[in-house]
């Protein structure tokens, strides 16, 4: 028997808890002992939970108690989150975890700890939901040289593109749907800003290329300034608007990563990738592209990647998993103003096109709407660049209404 | 120092050879110790490979060799690959193999050898080539129930199909260029009437399942009856025709399997899976559907999955990973008769459409052509009650074109 602790009973931990109950037989099975559920951390009162007798309020009984080998943070944010996560691997336990949150902003200093205690941090659930991503990429990695992730990464702001694009709804009315629907919070902040996604990408990428990234060293632009217009526009040029979580290895072992809206065209893997749900692209140098694609939320896809994670912390009580990277000091990322797009871009205004084909030079692709407005696209070339240009564009008069880049995919 | 063996030098063999040289360093970080080729063995001569010195045509050379701790199996074929690989395990080695003809016939019985020996037999690269499938569908199995498998396992018929599809072009021109492109071999056999398709999801269902499906046992059916009629009726109806292996749980037990072409909706996320690319759904009750897409098959995706196997086996070797099932009568698996699936029906005849209606009660979809030509779909029923109707629907006269399941995907 392994006993094990659970820290929060939401909606994950709740879901962690019912699959440990009623998958028991199958557990014990693979695992060869039973997963026992000794403690359950929360504030509230559960009295009509099966294992109402084991909740506690005080993390002390928790990390006190020596029988306790493996703890499941499932709280959320940052506070106590990482105190508790800490005192956890100090004492000598494993941790499993489903907060992004907290990986990707401890998660090279949690790493570490663990290293330096023998002990597991896992975190499976923490990016995609119940699509097993972090294990199979950290094995492609194995016999891999990982050029390029790219994913839809939130499934919210996915539901909300998704509304736009299929059902011509606006921005304010998809997300009231999806707020009606669950799929999104009260305060959607974290998701349609795309601080979510950023979170995200950044444990990709310090998994993939061995250094932290943190969340504040990646350009982060969120959806809500997509209209229906783009969405519209986007559809002539052959492509459809996503939220992409993106890092590029760059030749000069420096790597691009960005979270923001992109254009992407209709063949590519993600176009397809609709509503609440998430995928994943990983580009490796042997295994070419390789797609993961499933619900990336919701409490029992999220809970049953968790027990995974509890399972593997089981059988390797004395063992540690590989799964490490060291910390990062955001050297290895370019600068935003570096990194190399095509753009979209929507304007406004007498002449306008032909006062951007003297600007850019040529443009791509061309879709005008009445007399005076447009959207083009242009060739690739760095941020910095594009900046220059449109703004010359804007100072010769012309109103930009917005710009997106073309994702690459 | 770990040494190893790769028996075969062809296509996957070399890759094998290649990713471990090549991706030396990585392989030493992650193992902290080196993966030494001591012996390739393989009836031809390769007097300018970088290992020209460590190949041997005699088998005897590493069943002998204590120091090979992991031999790989990149043969293919069945034999003599089974009783070397049964040799090895017998010795003591572990055997890493992307054979999955060999995983197909003999898995139950070379994984309880396995288990008896305590020594592990990874076969990741058998589905999927590059895909990883078999490891994270073990983990997904940790916390789930998996209630359906389907892929589109062969990227041979895939690509052919794809042509059909969207080049209008005709089966054989679309096998001829399949076999000019490296895509088809020239016996291409095993990819078209479906057997490789089988072998695959035999595998997948074993391990689902936990018990041995035989593809014998498995209702197979490939992709040479398909005409061009058949793919423009199915794009009227909102399909793509794709090569499906498939296996369902149902409530007694026991489960449907299948490889067959079958017509699959075009919202479905196996729909867009085109070319040689393959993509494997499993629907587990706690992830919902999670799809995993990739190159199927190829010199480096495959040898990459291949890496990662020994990898783990280095990482392993006095432990066994869980990958298990025992081995099955197919007791377990209903006849293709009660198999229960929506009918596409192409049919040519005076009042073909009427009688149909008559015989059939309702039909789902129609599309005539000229006068005496339709294309209908009906109701899902089972296989024996289908062919008793359409027994006689062409006893009234009409003749039936072709008939193909429609997948619920």
């Amino acid at each position: 028997m392994v006993s094990i602790a659970i820290m929060g009973h939401g909606v994950v931990g709740s879901g962690v808890a019912e699959i440990l109950l009623t998958h028991k037989q199958k557990l014990f099975a693979r695992l060869g002992e039973e997963i026992y559920i000794k403690k359950v951390l929360d504030l509230r009162e559960f009295p009509d939970s099966p294992i109402a007798d084991r909740f506690t309020k005080d993390f002390e009984e928790i990390i006190n108690d020596l029988e306790i080998r493996v703890v499941v943070e499932v709280m959320g944010g940052l506070h106590p989150s990482y105190e508790f996560v800490s005192r956890c691997i100090k004492a000598g336990k494993s941790v499993v975890t489903s907060n992004k949150e907290l990986v990707a902003a401890y998660g090279a200093e949690l790493l570490a700890l663990a290293k330096e205690n023998n002990v597991n941090f896992l975190f499976e659930a923490s990016v995609g939901g119940g699509i097993p991503i972090i294990r199979p990429m950290n094995q492609c990695l194995v016999a891999n040289i990982v050029d390029e992730i790219a994913g839809i990464l939130n499934g919210t702001t996915n539901f909300i593109l998704t509304k736009m694009i299929e059902d011509g709804m606006q921005f304010a009315d998809a997300l009231k749907l999806a707020q009606e629907l669950g799929f999104a919070e009260k305060d959607p902040t974290a998701d349609i800003e795309g601080h979510d996604a950023c979170r995200k990408i950044c444990i990709l990428a310090s998994l993939a290329f061995g250094k932290h990234v943190y969340p504040d060293s990646v350009h982060t632009e969120g959806i809500t300034k997509i209209t229906l217009e783009d969405v519209k526009y986007a559809e002539k040029f052959g492509c459809v608007i996503k939220l992409i979580g993106r890092v590029k290895k760059l030749n000069n072992n420096k790597i691009d990563i960005i979270t923001a809206p992109m254009l992407v065209p209709l063949k590519s893997q993600l176009a397809n990738i609709d509503n609440e749900f998430n995928g994943i692209m990983v580009r490796g140098d042997c295994t070419g592209d390789v797609v993961f694609y499933g619900k990336g939320a919701g409490k029992l896809p999220t809970a049953s990647a968790v027990v995974a994670d509890i399972v593997d912390c089981c059988q390797h009580l004395k063992k540690r998993r590989f799964l490490f990277w060291t910390d990062g000091d955001g050297s290895n990322i370019i600068n935003v103003s570096e990194s190399v797009f095509a753009m979209y871009v929507r304007v406004k205004g007498r002449d306008a096109v032909v006062k951007a084909e003297g600007i850019f030079g040529s443009i791509q692709s061309l879709s005008t709407h009445g007399g005076d407005r447009a959207a083009f696209t242009t060739k690739a070339m760095t941020y910095s660049e594009f900046t220059e240009k449109i703004n010359k564009l804007a100072s010769d008069g012309v109103e930009i209404l917005s710009t997106i880049r073309i994702g690459d995919l």
